[in-house]
Order: C-alpha cells, then sequence, then structure tokens
C-alpha cells in the first residue's frame, strides 16, 4: 500500500488544487443509474491532453488505478469507481474545445470533454450533420460515446460512433501521448489502432481528443408513427422501407405500448397520435438534403404499402416540424419516464433481425413464469435488431423484481445466446455485465481480449474490473 | 534449423498430397506487380477452416513462417514469401463456398477464398448489393480484400472493407480457431477484434471466413465523364456533387490526361468520349434504388452548376448501360495500361481534399527537378482524397526510372507526411512499404503496433517482414 497523499500532491500540482476535488463528490462516484455508488481516492479534473497524461504517469508511478470519465451517463457503470476508495477518477469535462471544423474535408476535431450536443451544434453551424444522436446528448461527451462505441437513434444510417471517427489522441497507460489525429477515411498503414481503443472503455488508454466525420446536412425529413400488431410486422415493415426509403432512411424504432402508456402517463404534453390502441409502434423517419424532394412521397407509399400488406393499421404523418418533435418526443421520453415508474430491470440486446419477432414473442410467456406480473417495457432500434428489454416490476412490487433479477437476465441472455445475438448491443460491459460477458463468450475470445488489456495495460491500472473481470487468480 | 521433411509430411496429412504444392509455382511465390519474386518451403492449399487450424499448429510447432495468401493481386508484396525458402505460403483459394445469404438481415457470410465477383453475384442474386468494387474483383478474394481493408471505387459511399465486415473467423496463430463469425450490427461486448484483425495483412492471424454486410441493390445510375481544367476545379465539383447527389452519390473519380492517353493507346475500343482535350477528368456516377427516380435530373443540376462556376468545362453523361460500361473502362483500364507502357512506379497516396489540388500542384515540377522527362500518371479516388499517384519512365528511359526510384518515392512520400496524408491509402504497406512507413510513424505508433503483434504472435511466424520491420536486434 503506498500512502496516498504525496500522490494527491502530485495531481494537484498537474492540474492545478481547485481540479481535485474529494473522493465522495456524488456527481462523479454514482452513476445515472443509481446502482453503482462508488468512493475515490480523488476526483481529478485535467484541464488538457498534457494535463492528463501528467495524471496518468502520476497514477502509474504509484501503482494507483485510474478510472476515466465523461458526461457519467453511461448505463453499466463504466465510468465510476469501485467502492474501495482506493480509485483515482479522471474527469475530461473540463477539455471542451472544438479544435477544428473542416466542412470541405468533412471532418470536425473535439476535445473528448466536448459534449455531444456540442459537437453537433458546431457542424450544424457550417452546414454540416454529425448525425450522432441519443436520449443523453445534452449532458453526455464525446470521449464517453468512443470509448463506448454509443450508438442511438441514426445507427441505421450512420452506423455505430465506431463508424463515425476517423482517428483518436490517446494518453497511453504509462502516460505517453499517441498522436492519432488523422482525419483522413483513407490510411491502410499498419494495425487500426483508433478502432481498438473504440469501445475499449477506458481500459487500454484515455482518449482525450478525436476527428469525426461530418455528412451533409438533412434539413428535410419525413416522419410517421405508425400503428403495426406485432413485432412480425415492424420487421415486414422495415423490410418496406428499406426498398421505398434507399438511402434516405434514417430512423426505424420500436415502441411497445406499455412504453407508449408509460411517457402517455409521466410525460407533460403528451398526446396518443393514434385513435385506436395498438400493441406495437413504429417511428420511422427518411431525411434528405434540402433537393431531395421526394420523402413525402416515399413515406406516403411506403404506408400504404405497409397498410396493403396488413403490416401496419394506420399511422400520423408528421406535417410540421412541431408534429414531428412531438412524435419524436414519444420514442426520446420512454428511457426517462421508467425512472418514475419504479424499479427497472434494463436489458439492451441484440437479435438477428429476422429471429426478432419470434425471440419477443416467446420470450414474454417465459418471463411472466419466473415472476408472474412483470412489465415488460420494450422498444429500441429495430432497424439494427436491438432491443431496450427493459422490466418493470409488478404493479407496487419493486422489491420482487430486485429478487428475481438475476434469474430474469439469465433467462433473457440465455435466449439471446441461442440466438446468437448480443447481450450488450450499445451499452458496452461496465461493471454491470463484465462478469455475464465473459460467461457468454468462448475462451479464446476472452484470451484474445486479455491478451490486449496485458499488451497495453501490463499492471492493470486503467479501469480494473471493467469490461474485463479480473483474471482468475487475482 | 529444423530438417523440412517431417513438417512436409505433416503439411501432406492435414490437407492431402495433392494440395501440397512445390515452392517454387510462380502463381504463388511471384507478386502481380513482378517486383517480389520470392520461393518457398512449400504452397499448402488447405479446403476448410479446420485443414488451415491443422497448417498453422503444424508450422507453428516447427517454428516454420506462415504467409497467408488469397489471390495474390496484391501490389505491396503482402502475400508472397521472401527468397529464403523456409517459409510456407498458405493458400486460401480452395475455399470457396457462399456459407450463408440473408437478404432480410442485410448479410453474407462467406469462406475466404471465395472471388470478390462471386460475393458481388450471390448478393445480386437476392436483389442486394455487396459494394466492394476494384480493378482485380475477377481474381483478388475476400480474404485478401479483409486481410488489407482495400479501398476500390465505392469508399465514396460505403466506405472502406472494414465498413463492410461485421464478423471474423479466424485462425490464431497458435491453430486455435477464433469464431467471431457474428452478423450483428451492433455488439458492445468487447474490444473490437474483428476490426484488429482487418487491415492486418495476415501478421496476427488467418482470415478463413467473413460476415459481411449487403445494401440495397441500386440498379438506378446516373454517371458522366466530365472535363475539369484543374485539381481544384474536381475538387470545387466534389462539394456540389455532394450537395445535389446527396446519399445518392457514388462514385467520384479523377484521372490526369497522360492516363486518358494511355488507355486510348493501348486499350481495344476505348474512344476519347469528349472532342476537346482537357488536363483533368473526373467520373462522377450516382446511383439509387429502383424507386430513386431523380438521378438524372440531380446529374443534370450538378453539371450545370459545375459550367457555371467554371469547375467543368465539358461533360459526356451516359445514355444507356452500353455508354455507362464504356465511360467505367477508360477509368478502370488505366492499371492494366500502364504495364504496358513500361516501367513504373507506383504509389498510393491520401491527402486532406482541401490540400489535393496545391500539393499536386507543387508535386509536378519537384519530381521534374528529380528525374527530367518523368510522366506522372495521376488518378485515383478523389473523393476519398486518394490518389494514384504513379510514375511513368520519361519515354525510352525505363533504366532512368529505377535508379531514381528512391529519390522520387521519398519526395512524394515527404510531402505528403508534410501535410498529414497517409503513404499508403489502400494497398497496405506489405514488404514494399513496411519500413517506409515506420519511419514517418512516431515511436509510440510503432511500439504499440509492435505490443499487439507481439501479443497475439509472439513468435512472429505469421507473415514475417510484412506490415512490420523486424524489430532491431533481430
Amino acid at each position: 500500500m503506498t500512502d496516498p497523499h504525496p500522490l494527491l500532491d502530485r495531481l494537484r500540482e498537474a492540474v492545478g488544487a481547485a481540479h481535485v476535488l474529494a473522493g465522495d463528490d456524488e456527481a462523479y462516484v454514482v452513476d445515472w443509474t443509481g446502482v453503482h455508488r462508488g468512493r475515490a481516492l480523488a476526483v481529478v479534473r485535467p484541464g488538457s491532453t498534457e494535463e492528463v497524461a501528467a495524471v496518468v504517469r502520476a497514477c502509474a508511478e504509484a501503482r494507483t488505478p485510474l478510472v476515466p470519465q465523461g458526461g457519467n451517463t453511461g448505463l453499466v457503470g463504466g465510468g465510476v469507481p469501485d467502492g474501495s476508495g482506493r480509485q483515482v477518477v479522471l474527469s475530461l469535462t473540463r477539455m471542451r474545445t472544438v479544435r477544428e471544423v473542416d466542412p470541405v474535408a468533412g471532418t470536425i476535431t473535439v476535445d473528448a470533454g466536448v459534449v455531444l450536443a456540442d459537437v453537433q451544434a458546431a457542424a450544424a453551424a457550417v452546414d454540416r450533420l454529425f448525425p450522432m444522436s441519443l436520449g443523453s446528448e445534452g449532458s453526455c461527451t464525446i470521449g464517453g460515446n468512443l470509448a463506448t462505441n454509443a450508438g442511438g437513434t441514426a445507427v441505421l444510417r450512420y452506423g455505430m460512433t465506431r463508424e463515425l471517427v476517423l482517428g483518436l489522441e490517446v494518453v497511453l497507460p504509462d502516460g505517453r501521448v499517441w498522436d492519432g489525429l488523422r482525419g483522413l477515411r483513407k490510411d491502410n498503414t499498419g494495425y487500426d489502432l483508433t478502432q481498438l481503443f473504440v469501445g475499449s472503455e477506458g481500459t487500454l488508454g484515455v482518449i482525450t481528443g478525436a476527428v469525426l466525420r461530418l455528412f451533409p446536412a438533412t434539413p428535410r425529413h419525413a416522419t410517421a408513427w405508425v400503428a403495426v400488431p406485432t413485432v412480425a410486422d415492424a420487421v415486414a415493415l422495415l423490410t418496406l422501407a428499406q426498398r421505398e426509403g434507399g438511402a434516405h432512411l434514417a430512423t426505424f424504432e420500436i415502441a411497445n405500448r406499455q412504453a407508449l402508456d408509460l411517457v402517455l402517463a409521466h410525460l407533460p404534453g403528451a398526446v396518443d397520435p393514434l385513435e385506436a390502441p395498438s400493441d406495437w409502434y413504429v417511428l420511422v423517419e427518411l431525411a434528405g438534403t434540402a433537393s431531395d424532394d421526394g420523402l413525402d412521397d416515399a413515406l406516403e407509399r411506403l404506408l400504404s404499402l405497409g397498410v396493403e400488406a396488413g403490416a401496419a393499421t394506420d399511422a400520423a404523418v408528421a406535417t410540421s416540424p412541431a408534429r414531428r418533435d412531438a412524435l419524436w418526443a414519444l420514442r426520446e421520453g420512454i428511457s426517462e419516464v421508467q425512472k418514475v415508474e419504479g424499479a427497472t430491470l434494463k436489458h439492451d440486446v441484440t437479435l438477428p433481425i429476422a429471429r426478432l419477432a419470434d425471440w419477443t414473442e416467446a420470450m414474454g410467456p417465459r418471463l411472466q413464469e419466473v415472476l408472474p406480473g412483470v412489465r415488460p417495457v420494450t422498444y429500441g432500434h429495430v432497424g439494427d435488431g436491438n432491443l431496450h428489454y427493459n422490466l418493470n416490476a409488478p404493479v407496487g412490487r419493486d422489491r420482487d423484481l430486485l429478487d428475481a433479477a438475476p434469474d430474469l437476465s439469465r433467462a433473457i441472455y440465455d435466449a439471446v445466446a441461442a440466438e446468437h445475438g448480443s447481450i450488450s448491443a450499445e451499452h458496452g460491459l461496465g461493471r454491470t455485465k463484465a462478469a455475464a460477458a465473459a460467461s457468454y463468450k468462448s475462451e479464446v475470445e476472452v484470451d484474445l481480449m486479455r491478451a490486449l488489456k496485458q499488451a497495453l495495460d501490463p499492471d492493470g491500472l486503467l479501469n480494473p474490473g471493467v469490461l474485463l473481470t479480473p483474471p482468475a487468480g487475482t
């Protein structure tokens, strides 16, 4: 054991005393879900890449584990310390400079601590689109998005975060800085180090900057909230949407009636846009540039074909930007209102799209066997095969949900694994799912991951316990 | 030194004697450019993943280096053995089964040895598009495309090979098989092993299978061959094309007059589609689904705007599929006809698009100083900032080009490095560029690459001398 005080002095030297906070500051040591309540040796807030490097070096020399953190909006406890009080939280939120915007090259270079909404705004200011969009975009940081390979509602068209990044600046576990800030779409000069760090959840290095891709702005939208009888119908409608929408298909989200009911009950101003209730809904959107004038027709065609095929029973088409916002609010409100309703057990799974309907059909009854009365609030990105298959407690019985949680999650994950799906589509593993992931992966795959961790962080000081469980015998 | 014969016996046992060929078979030990003429201990052609694993295990136990090889169409000597006669060539070309096509999920699962054109055809058979397209598509294999992260003419819209792959099956250097054949767009359960192997040029593992992404078919095209006065005009036209074409912009290629002259001289049936000669040309194509009926109008608008702005002086629009093929042949014929013309020095560079014009402008005179009379045959993917900046010898003076080659390449690479470009946009490093890449990279970056190599292939048996130069002291 090292005495903490010499390290704290070095940290104060590195970033200034005002930016070394106490280790019990809830904003930094408790996660968004409230499930993970840690305690840190200190919270350090460097203001530059050089300061990050100095902090990492100091901690490496003191053999003190570091937990990198962005906006602290993660859902799996990947950005908060454990309860030991021995880890240092390294918050990137003071690093929020947009370093450069190049509309011709279609790139933007940012500090890791820039809030996602600010990246979007900087792109919009030069008539470009940075397409990543998620519920927490007003507070999550781009560094956190990169570290977790965040998803969201634009993945269908633009891909996950890893598809939006061209280059990175990373402080390595020994404090050296890797400058990989290249804005090139094509660069075949060795291993793809950028993609190695994206999604590594702060376990291989600390991302301090990034070059991101920009796209042509898409100011035109055609948007509809569509009632679909079943998940199978949603998938059938997706196929039609891909054909009719082509490259314009930007969003294809699903929600069940339970999810809509929660939003209608708890979100101020929310109104059901359709007269008759439906078991399932789809939010579909086509997006185009200023010169794409066929979007409304394409949406109209898609909806007619959907109704003809029996895949859609009714639809509300957004006739104004305000109506569009209202439809989006129904989808985006779900995550927040779920908290109001009491205990929630979250799952973020991917299934092969062709298996989505059968899987969902079979899952409901199986969960009722585990916990009668459990209420699946299902929504997500059906165009990507990604469901947020969340469970609310039977009314008034939060305790029962918590007790049954291991069995419920196991049932869901087993069923996902049987379909070769993923138990974490976009949230990452963090502390919550590291052990579960290891249990579903092959030994070869776990060995490969451990070999990479060992190669880059041989002392295991970066975010220990996140993504990978500690090796046996430690 | 091990005696080769026990290993040869084991290899024959593993794959059958008929599939162990002599080590001097030119089809396997000489590369497409003819520059690299190696010699192998043997050429082994396994027919299944299990056989590949057996071959890798046998070579690992005999401490014999292995060179994985696909269609042997690489341009940097990454798939042929050195001259020692001690390396075993592992050809994947007998593994050519399309394992599964899933049009709903938009995936195709293939053996590594499937020829690229056969992947395209299997996708087309279910009304889908596998967009990767390159000159060698009739003979290159998808495994080679993956190992080199191949580019081509569809990168602008669909990205490099790494953006087209969802999962891999890889035989590791110790002979174990990693089954990462997942067809999921979203799977955030650990480090991205797939992207680590893509572009690793056979130095970390042997790719034996892959799940690839399919896209909606784009049977509609609007295509034009456009005369542009300068590279700066081409870049200006690109900006217009991005705005007017939006998501439909699929191709934006450039060629200089020297390149067109070579094609007109050597490609049977080639005709200049425009009356007056121009210093530079652009091949632009918009592509859409069956229901996209605005492509011709968008192209027309783009060309009018281009002429108005002075960025384009004339254009030939394809009025039939045959005319379209003829325009494409002018672009795709360049690489092949260059061989006819005598000695060629190839460079495959990326520049930031905004610097492309100035860079090209400055490069010409600088090279004339190094070798008066040298003829730049410049073409490539201007939409990606990627130029094939090739040099033909002064007429009748092949020898002079070969003598000046190191100085010419150094001048080009120095100028690329000064602009933070890439000295290998899409061809990879292979044996040809490994040393040059190391000299332009930071020490930190080379160390990271070596650490990954060491972690996965500690004995250095997979494709030694390719991508990375041997560490100092070996």
